[in-house]
């Protein structure tokens, strides 16, 4: 251990002071970190990295910070509990840039996070160019999102929803009574509306289509609500009589037809599942009014520049700063793109009280500067935006669609105008995502939230980060039990003396140690990939080997996915006539975001080789299951042979316990409390309902009976509770289950519990563990695995072992085809395309193709030079 | 101007740098500001300080973190909006002591805000006597919100609720068909219910009374849930001779029962309405099986130092931190107290899996060592809570019940003990409700905070805390327009060489100025109370003179509103045969406390001097109205006189508008479209409603015919934006609108807008208008005021206008009472009372009675020496 390792600060000023952290696998850590500073974390996965910085210290500050402001707030930001820690002194309030797992935030857009939305708004609203005549406008009107600026017609989503005959009746031979309304409800009020229409005269029994197209269409679309009396179970004859008997009706009932009904539910129904009932029976279109522009006609008449503003939330960033750099500088840019419709704006506006509205009667000085001002700053904002490789992304595009690098880069670049000072930023892994090229601008966004006054605390692998770092913490040795101490914690040179330490051969290479040449790989035929277009990719030709390891290489947003996960993925399946990429499994379609229409599907062929392809796998960050239900060894199908095992124990057999006994899915053998969840949600009086640990299985998920039985001393529980190492060593014997364990071992996940939930995985070890799914399969070949950014949250060491099993899955005879920025996995390749020369409209094509040694030297690539080194052989990193 | 107001720092270093800040009525304040420092701004009332401290600086600082970490959670926090200011820079994250307006936390308690509580269930959980055989428990276990800890038989009210035949059927006259069962539902539902009833068999038009108990109880109590049959409109026979004929029934009816129905409505219906709707009906009565403590049996079973831990938490915090202080000292307190139930816990115990449980065979050293640890920190906690006066409070004390001041420092204590570091506190008035001997307590309370390493903003109006300051920022030189400068930004010191600041003469008084002594009042007769039983009063007798000023004085916690604001005001209004204290108007029964026990009435009784008391009026810091539609010129009554000059105007009188077409509470002249509200709330498919400005009033509230009457150029719109100030010069020629404006004028209130809502005015504000509202009704005498701290909130300057009031209510007949703990206000009283001499048990008794020049000899009083000092000619504070 070396001597600063954990060693408490001389005087303890300026220095995060924590005690005894116990924090999953941490070894009661003590260790002073510098306030002020860039401080990088360090260690392979598992370590305990992310339980120090995450779990122990920025989970702290946010819970002190929250329970002072508003306790009740703390349990919506963040549902962390008390992290194990004796003391935490001399923590700031943190903030958490980290790659999201799980829905970001809805609704939510690059110009919203980055705020550059409402200073575009501002600048329309002072320094647009209105039509004669027009009233000027405040900010809010030009946000679809606000009634004042939404379109009328569609108020705002840029699509129309409708009911139609064919929409709301999908089989017209049936009867109403056969519920040939579909979209309408059902039970009780159903049957109401069917009563009351027998009251109306209407025949419910007939087939729909034979009904008087004006009676369907008064049931579909009238707004009228008429109340009537109404005579439960009787026919229209039965009613008629009974009125004119003046017989006391069952009850009075209220129509509403079919077009209100799902509208209505639809807009304004509380309940979820209410709102999912109807929305099949809609149709949508764009609106005819905004054309999918979303805001008022007044607000798009407002033109800035040449353009409205839907126009300028639609280009991407760098091309929206060159459109606003006129009139950064102060010229009157406005005039002279749109000199026809230059007036002067009106004296008297509409909204007179208001400040928001710059009451000029013309293009005078002070609008010049109030849009000087204003375009200024979102020049500020865009150049922070383009040096963090964002440039080529829009002002409209949805979060969700971003990647959690480019996501988390987007609220790095939002927080250097946040003006925040004195808080410490809790970065996860900042440079996934990031060419090599760009990764000197994410250390000047970096440096400029230290200089604002903050402190930086960064989980990274990246070896070039870590060497920009004013102070390392380097976390280990190893993963899970083996790591959770603290072996150095100073400034980067320091670490070259700590020998435990895993992270100091590649901050460190040793020049003696030479590896060996690599062979690059014959290929045994090409895929070729013909005239793909999508996104960026406009007519792309793109060739890659069978049976070898293939690496696409890029800035951020030359187009590397849209080649590879997206053409190359989709277009393969085409080819083996499987559906396009599988839906989602409804968590997009819960969300807000259903207004959103759907991409295009990708336009290209594939020439020739794909004879040599049967299957094609995409192994990917998406998680592996949306509940606690599934779990890792579930997932990697181990968990079988351990029931078998369970089920051929004599206790078992005795009983008569089969495998299907010992799944905590299956009724027999489960807890039946808790239905084999582990907890149980309680409801009180008053009170939001609660989760508790299951009363009587105490979180076993088993009943007792079938927790009687144990194999080699160990209950079903217990298995689950083992770690992967763990259970290497305990299953040693039986190599059903061993094979498995040893992949996922080997693929640097030993440190996870077999029992872990899938909803507790980050997306990388997600991507690991589908991996080692592939590659415990029976190995024949001909398969076609498609990688994006494997090494996303991988150390070093961890991508060594990460190569070894790549290489397996070739040797094995099958292609892989991975996207990545490590440059020492593109060394590896036996065949790189490298993406670009810049990103969006300035990238998607390719700059050069063919073994890396040759990429190397390839003039004009970003990659080159990067690559260059990692193949030096004296380099490591 | 002094020299350092506004200057910026010389390097901007440690400093909080404000510019252009323009928020409310500041005058575009640019202010250097230390950081950890303790910072008071001080001001008159209305001058700009909340609007500098709270409105710029915290508001600012709060939205950029929550911005950060959240946007979306800023909602939920805090709805205020984007601060007017050109630059803030080197703000930290901040932290608001605010007085709460508005509604605390719901079933928040002393325990949990002061996190007591937790640290009190740990120390039950690992170190408490369990009775022989019990397994020991999880702190969850000893929490009454907690389904574990929870009485089985309440669900942790401490209250059982139940339907019986009476509070379900209020008039048993009636017939099943005329709903006699008052708790069913009605419409759809109620007749559903019948019908099925009819099914079974019951007779629905007899009087419920002569319906057989056996059918009542049945209908009332059961818990089956039958599905009948129902022919809707059928009497029993026709139902009977119906399923003889199996004749199809109109549908299927599921029955539930009476007390089934209320009592789920009440606990699982969403919707509030319905819950409301259903409350009436049920009773409720101590849990038998708790006894009302709330805990589940094996939980009271557990007892720490002789005490379950119900009873630890009624104590006041005092007594327990004496039963507490033997195991803090290591001392095993259990066994001594307890030396018959002393018994080894078991080894074994239930719950093994969980780290939370000691598992310590007995009573071991490392359970003494626990319970010396916990029992440490609670100590800790309780020591900062005593020192801060707040020792007489107990744990389970629900915070709504605490004066805003006690909540205050409540928060403060448990800021304390949170370990932040490197934030701004921003407090209101801490000194608010404390004693001047309890003011040291607080500045070294304050201290701790920033040796912790934050900073301390404070705006205060008590001279002794300002003293104690390292900075001052003052505010003025008056209040609203007159306002909103930064006087001086500095150390103490230096504000005695600036002239224009009203806080200069309070802090530097002039010896040369020798105000004349005071000629105290002779009584016309006496107010006797006898044998006043009330909370820490215990058979207390005070003497009141009629037609002075009395004053009572005494530490937080003596007695004082038990006192005078409860024990006076109830009993005087017990003799005028008034109703006790109005009920708050739906706000506490709309919160999640509807399971809190009324309070006990007062006891004792008033033996002399009603006869001279003809009224009683409590002057208190409750709001004026709970809605936007109530105002200042509403409440006061002067809009009344206003509207009539409006309705005099020819204009007014040519289109025949009367009065009541100038009230936006009136259909015909106010704005339609938003109803005289000022404002809509706006549906959105997909998103929660927003308000926005009328559309059609733009905010004015009032039609545009009402509009075109103008009084002396100003709508009636225009009247309503007039500050009070500005309307004394508008209306100096209408006496009956002049006379209630310059009583307000002359209480400090000049600054506030006559149209100025009731939910935007502070708890001080809200005692000054009702004062100015007795102020200008025509005094006859025989009233008697109560007032609770009228002085809270008021700069000194502004303490002087208000004693001129008060004096004017005296010199008319009348009796004024007030609690207070203003020095000035005590010496200025004709007689003063000191309760004491210490807080909860250790006060309610008198200490002192008589002129403030005897009781500022008093032995044994805490009041007399600082008494003694407001007493000295020359001393202004
Ligand atoms: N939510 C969790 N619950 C239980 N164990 C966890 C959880 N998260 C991480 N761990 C465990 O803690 C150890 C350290 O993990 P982590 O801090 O995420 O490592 P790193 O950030 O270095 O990759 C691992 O053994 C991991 O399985
Ligand atoms: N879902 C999407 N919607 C619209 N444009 C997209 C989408 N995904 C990617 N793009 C655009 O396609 C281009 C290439 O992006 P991408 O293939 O993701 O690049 P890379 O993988 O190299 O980072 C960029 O201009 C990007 O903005
Ligand atoms: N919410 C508000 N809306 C409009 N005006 C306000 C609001 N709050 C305060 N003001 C005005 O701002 C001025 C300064 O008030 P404030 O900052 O509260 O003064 P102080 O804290 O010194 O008593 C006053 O004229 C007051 O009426
Ligand atoms: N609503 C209440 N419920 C229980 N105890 C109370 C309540 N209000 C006051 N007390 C107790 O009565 C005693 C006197 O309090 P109070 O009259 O408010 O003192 P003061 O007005 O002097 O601060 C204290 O011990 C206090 O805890
Ligand atoms: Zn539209
Ligand atoms: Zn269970
Ligand atoms: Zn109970
Ligand atoms: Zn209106």
């Amino acid at each position: 251990m070396s001597p600063r390792a954990g060693a408490p600060a001389e005087d303890g000023q300026g220095f995060v002071r924590v005690r005894g952290a116990r924090e999953h696998n941490l070894k009661n850590v003590d260790v002073d970190i510098p306030r002020n500073a860039f401080v990088v974390f360090t260690g392979i996965s598992g370590s305990g990295k992310s339980s120090l910085a995450f779990g122990t210290l920025f989970a702290e500050a946010q819970r002190r910070y929250l329970d002072s402001i508003a306790p009740y707030a703390r349990r919506l930001v963040d549902q962390a509990g008390i992290p194990q820690v004796d003391a935490v002194e001399g923590m700031p309030p943190a903030v958490a840039l980290q790659q999201q797992r799980g829905t970001p935030m809805a609704r939510s857009s690059v110009g919203s996070v980055s705020t550059v939305s409402n200073l575009l708004r501002l600048l329309f609203s002072r320094a647009g160019h209105y039509p004669a005549g027009q009233p000027m406008l405040f900010a809010e009107d030009f946000s679809p999102n606000t009634p004042q600026g939404a379109c009328p017609q569609c108020h705002g989503l840029g699509r129309v929803y409708d009911v139609t005959e064919r929409s709301a009746v999908p089989d017209d031979s049936l009867s109403i009574r056969q519920r040939a309304v579909a979209a309408w409800p059902g039970a009780w009020q159903g049957q109401n509306l069917r009563d009351i229409l027998t009251t109306l005269g209407h025949d419910v029994d007939k087939p729909w289509r034979d009904l008087p197209q004006r009676t369907r269409d008064w049931i579909l679309f009238t707004d009228e609500q008429p109340t009537v009396p109404v005579y439960a179970g009787f026919d229209r004859d039965e009613v008629r009589a009974a009125v004119k008997a003046k017989m006391a009706p069952s009850y009075m009932g209220t129509f509403t037809g079919v077009r209100r009904h799902v509208l209505h539910t639809f807009a304004n129904s509380p309940s979820a599942a209410m709102r999912k009932r109807v929305a099949p029976y809609m149709v949508s279109a764009p609106c005819s009014l905004c054309a999918g522009r979303r805001l008022k006609p007044e607000a798009l008449a407002v033109r800035f520049a040449g353009h409205d503003i839907a126009a300028l939330g639609a280009m991407p960033l760098a091309d929206l700063a060159q459109c606003l750099a006129p009139a950064g500088q102060g010229h009157p840019a406005t005039a002279s793109t749109h000199r026809g419709a230059h007036r002067p704006a009106p004296a008297n506006p509409r909204h007179a009280g208001a400040d928001d509205v710059l009451r000029t009667p013309d293009d005078s000085q002070e609008k010049v500067l109030a849009a000087q001002r204003l375009a200024g700053e979102i020049l500020a904002r865009l150049q922070t935006l383009q040096s963090l490789g964002l440039g080529y992304l829009s002002l409209d595009r949805a979060t969700p669609s971003l990647s959690a690098g480019e996501l988390q880069r987007l609220r790095l670049a939002t927080q250097i105008g946040s003006k925040l000072f004195g808080v410490v930023y809790v970065l996860d892994e900042p440079s996934a995502g990031l060419h090599p090229a760009d990764g000197v601008a994410l250390h000047e966004a970096l440096g400029r939230l230290k200089a604002a006054g903050n402190t930086l605390f960064v989980v990274e692998h990246d070896v070039a980060t870590m060497r920009a770092a004013d102070w390392l913490v380097d976390v280990g040795p190893a993963a899970g039990s083996q790591g959770g101490e603290v072996l150095y914690s100073g400034p980067p040179a320091g670490l070259a003396g700590v020998a435990r330490s895993q992270t100091r051969p590649y901050l460190f290479p040793d020049p003696a140690h030479v590896p060996a040449p690599r062979q690059v790989r014959a290929p045994r035929a090409w895929l070729r990939l013909r005239d793909l277009r999508h996104h960026n990719l406009d007519g792309v030709d793109a060739d890659l080997p069978v049976g070898c390891l293939s690496v696409v290489t890029g800035v951020s947003g030359s187009g590397k996915s849209s080649l590879v996960s997206q053409g190359l993925l989709e277009l393969a399946r085409r080819h083996l006539h499987l559906p396009a990429e599988p839906e989602e499994d409804g968590a997009a379609a819960e969300g807000e975001d259903t207004a959103q229409a759907a991409l295009p599907p990708v336009q290209g062929r594939i020439d020739e080789g794909m004879a040599h392809v049967a299957r094609v796998v995409q192994v990917d960050q998406k998680p592996i299951g949306r509940t606690p239900r599934s779990n890792l060894a579930t997932y990697t199908g181990l968990f079988d042979a351990v029931r078998k095992l369970f089920a051929a124990t004599p206790q078992a057999r005795r009983r008569r316990f089969d495998a299907g006994r010992f799944s905590f899915n299956v009724a027999k053998g489960r807890c039946a409390t808790c239905a084999g969840e582990g907890f149980v949600s309680v409801e009180l009086l008053f009170l939001p309902s609660v989760y508790a640990p299951c009363p009587d299985c105490q979180g076993k998920r088993y009943n007792a009976a079938t927790l009687e039985v144990t194999w080699e001393g160990l209950t079903i529980a217990d298995v689950l509770d083992l770690t992967v190492d763990a259970a290497c060593a305990r299953f040693a014997e039986e190599p059903a289950v061993l094979r498995p364990l040893e992949v996922l071992r080997d693929i640097g996940l030993g440190y996870l519990r077999l029992g872990q939930p899938a909803t507790e995985l980050s997306g990388g070890e997600a991507q690991r563990i589908k991996l080692a799914t592939e590659l415990h399969r029976p190995q024949n070949g001909g398969t076609l695995y498609v990688l994006d950014e494997p090494t996303t949250g991988l150390h070093p060491a961890d991508v060594d072992r990460l190569l070894a099993q790549l290489d397996k899955l070739v040797a094995a005879g099958n292609t892989v085809v991975a996207v990545e920025h490590d440059m020492r996995v593109a060394a590896a390749a036996d065949w790189l395309i490298d993406m670009g020369p810049g990103a969006g409209p300035q990238g998607g094509r390719i700059v050069a193709a063919g073994p890396p040694q040759q990429v190397a030297r390839q003039r004009g690539s970003a990659t080159a030079p990067y690559l260059a080194q990692a193949l030096r052989p004296d380099a490591k990193a």
